[in-house]
């Protein structure tokens, strides 16, 4: 047996392809040559949850109850650590962060860290109307970042809930990177894929500029955690 | 929001990268256009479950309390039903549903199912030495099965431990559909996929004998029973 640590808590369904595409990443940036060196994850894979655009930008259902629920039932499982692979849900970090006694670590945390880490250069935001409204990145990052115009969110919004539906054609691929070569024309020498929904039709070989993507930066952290190989996050509480 | 009736109690980490390939046929398998048309599942990808080969084969450390962990940690946590994307492992079915009092629905029993309304010629398993020894497909089929010789069930075993260890190339295609024409070689007009790790390598498509995959039949039976489309069958004990 090798050292597992400590359990990742997953937030999930946020959405159920994004939770899937997440763990896979875990899997494949851990070193592992059986079942056993693999890490512990605990997932809540729950696509119930209200719509996090709806309610961030037209006030319809508020998501924090289940969102806060599901946090507690993964810390009563059993998770020494929680996290989420969804950037919109973000917004909600301080209800989730009070529903918890152990640490959420937050995706806009590492991605912002890894993205300093990079680059000095101008930072592009690829990421939902609501992600961009709820400015939990803006927040994180010192510099000003370079985010989507009204027309641009909308039609990102639309790729996303094609995504959502199942579509990962080329046509998604094609959307993706003419909004990220935006972002890139408008002076970003560096990219954030700040929404769970992107690597699943764009990568990094892609486009031309670099492209963090949060869902990497998010299980690179969460396998550090969990083998113990970095000290837990205090909590937010 | 769609009628989601149950929650899927996953056990998931046996190996892992098969529970990843569960949840995205799942996801497949779900007629959804958003993620609140999904079924919610809780899963414990669970990877230090004692080997379950060396246990069966060998005498090794039972993995058995583990699981009945797991088992209970899912129910505790909230599921209405349990299944787990591994067939090896159901040799130790008893001790899990002593551990639950909602129901565990057996991967094996839902594949004998669909291969039994397929198809009414002899059967060839594709399955772990453990699963073969553990007889739980011969106990689930009125006619006898098509199994490895000692040989293929060496060559088999190899090939899944290098798909455990991250090796989805086409030697293993090659290693797998090798050894599937060889039981349809002695007499198999439909064969079935009774280890989770097959469908990482294997399709229907890479074969001329139809092949039933058990991964996609626990999928469609999770999907129906979270969806409330089927009664929960009785509890094992």
């Amino acid at each position: 047996m090798t050292a597992i640590e400590r359990i990742a808590g997953v937030m999930g369904g946020l959405g159920p392809e994004a939770t899937v595409d997440f763990m896979a990443r875990v899997l494949a940036l851990t070193p592992a040559s059986r079942d056993q060196d693999h890490i512990h994850m605990l997932v809540d894979q729950n696509p119930g949850v209200p719509n996090r655009q709806e309610a961030i930008l037209r006030g319809a259902e508020d998501p924090a109850p289940a969102l806060a629920a599901m946090a507690n039932r993964l810390e009563s499982a059993g998770a020494d650590f929680v996290v989420m692979p969804c950037n919109a849900a973000h917004a909600f970090q301080t209800e989730i962060e009070q529903a918890l006694s152990v640490p959420f670590v937050s995706i806009v945390d590492v991605t912002v860290e890894a993205v300093t880490e990079l680059s000095s250069a101008a930072v592009g935001l690829l990421a939902t109307p609501a992600g961009i409204a709820a400015g939990t990145y803006q927040a994180a990052m010192r510099e000003p970042l370079i985010v989507f115009d009204e027309a641009e969110r909308e039609t990102f919004m639309s790729l996303v809930y094609a995504i959502k539906a199942g579509d990962r054609g080329e046509a998604m691929t094609t959307g993706m990177r003419r909004l990220a070569e935006a972002l890139a024309a408008r002076g970003a020498g560096v990219l954030i894929a700040g929404c769970t929904e992107i690597p699943l039709v764009l990568g990094p070989r892609d486009i031309d500029v670099p492209l963090v993507v949060s869902t990497d930066e998010l299980a690179r952290r969460t396998i550090e955690l969990a083998r113990g190989e970095r000290p837990l996050p205090a909590t937010g509480t």
